[in-house]
């Protein structure tokens, strides 16, 4: 079977065997897969990678213990968690220590013709969604991850930081919940994509309000991101952060703590919501599809997605 | 009157004329100051700051428009606030856009032999508390302004880095309010001063313990705290970040983010627990103290605060 393989920053297509099934995981057909910021990263050298990469994926159950699953549609948690841990017994397998992850840590990901995971970690997609839009649904369940960490109170009003893939669909998010969003980004034809789900986009010319948000999501991408999230946060408020980038971050922590600022890492969330939102038609990801490859073609689509103002990617 | 003076790294004792006071103020005559690590700091150029450092006092009030202060021994809250903002409507003057800070932004300190503040700054203190032990207040309110910030759930477990000043008095108040405290510092005689408090001391040999606590507090003072805290916490835990030190600090957010951990700034706290936990006898400041010099003495008082290992200075 055809199987992406990044090594040295260097991305190829192998011929690979089908891989096997070991018992309680089912065998997925990939239909359509999305590059992520996080796989672009990888291929830079984030976590020492070496593998196939792809986290973002809906499939066809082929094979499985659970007849009930075969043929179905369906999305797909990427924590591999022991399922026996403290962690784990909190359903909190995302933080199990001894978690493998889909395309990231010691698991082959999903940019090849088969792959394997859990049959517990899968979500059937709801026939209503069409596979391109039920693609989003991890970064999606990541943008959804926010509210399951943070209390925002009824009608809090939010800036996001940042235009890109992941910061569109946090303030979509954040937006069809009820919360007043405001997202500040450099691109007016990607803040225009929100707008349907009531986001209202700002275009940052110089510098950005200070003191003006008690609730701010850095979701830049970039290491400035925190600093100018900082300055945006009123004393006592809460920055959400979005932004994985390899490498140290140099951070004044003065202000944070002059200010009493809170941070809050946040990272991968559950399917559920994101395949609600997705069902009821609420977060346009329709316009944020910039291009769709063939998986043979993985080499261009990640050159594509490098692109500067690339958004997402789609291997089918 | 005798009044220290921060100029470029030098600390002089100059005369000057007494402070006018201002309706609503009152004039304190200063009991004893205490020389805390942010005056070091002041002193290297933290702030850009010129003139009369000190924050932690114990004073007796000689002139004022409440009679009923006259020749009440004081200890009074370093924000002077303007009173009129949402901030200070809310009660949250620590926060005020406006406000001066008594011996650090635009408001001369208590290293002098007269100081004022505004009335409402100031707490009378209860005569069972020794000046020596009373000024502590300011510190100590620090301590406490973490359970203003943090819900612990009950008899949480928590680690303190640091056995500095504030560290232990973080420990001990944390500790005396219910909760398991276990304090890592490289000094077994400082780590001694809270046992009494019920704090249990961990002389750290080599590394800390990994991934460890649901709630940690960086009082280390150094920028190599916050990196040691992301790396005790556990995942979706908390570490409140009580080390305010001049400068950038590099972080990796990467940890932050893929384990959720969530960061609190946290500063000045309200005086009413501290001075009731003093009052109380439940912390332990005596053997805090490690040594008091005249006000004339100011540069030499500062030489041996900064001395390794030095604890708390008081001006007499």
């Amino acid at each position: 079977m055809l199987s992406v393989h990044l090594e040295s920053g260097r991305v190829e297509v192998r011929d690979t065997p089908q891989p096997e099934r070991k018992p309680r995981f089912a065998i997925i057909r990939l239909l359509c897969g999305g590059i992520c910021n996080t796989d672009l990263e990888l291929q830079r050298g984030y976590y020492g990678f070496s593998g196939t990469p792809g986290h973002e994926f809906v499939g066809e159950v082929v094979e499985t213990d659970d007849r009930g699953l075969i043929g179905k549609r369906v999305v797909g948690e990427i924590n591999l968690s022991c399922g026996c841990c403290d962690w784990c017994k909190r359903r909190m397998g995302r933080h199990c220590p001894h978690r493998t992850v889909l395309g990231i840590v010691q698991h082959p990901g999903a940019f090849q013709e088969f792959l394997t995971l859990p049959e517990r970690n899968l979500h059937v997609i709801p026939d209503s969604v069409p596979t391109e839009e039920a693609v989003f649904a991890e970064p999606l369940a990541a943008a959804c991850e926010i509210m399951d960490q943070v209390n925002f109170p009824c009608s809090s009003q939010i800036a996001v930081l940042g235009d890109g893939k992941l910061g569109l669909l946090i303030a979509q998010t954040l937006s069809v919940n009820g919360y007043k969003v405001h997202q500040f980004g450099r691109h007016p034809e990607k803040l225009r994509i929100a707008e349907s789900a009531g986001v209202q986009g700002e275009v940052v010319r110089s510098h950005l309000p200070k003191a003006a948000y008690d609730w701010v999501v850095d979701a830049t991408g970039s290491p400035e991101g925190l600093r100018q999230a900082v300055e945006v946060v009123r004393p006592r408020g809460t920055v959400i952060l979005k932004s994985t980038q390899h490498g140290m971050v140099s951070v004044d922590t003065a202000p944070v703590i002059v200010n009493e600022i809170t941070l809050v890492g946040s990272r991968c969330g559950r399917f559920e919501p994101a395949l609600d939102l997705l069902a009821r038609g609420l977060i346009n990801v329709r316009d944020m599809i910039s291009d769709r490859k063939k998986l043979a073609d993985a080499p261009a689509a990640f050159e594509t997605a490098a692109r500067k103002g690339a958004m997402k990617v789609l291997l089918t």
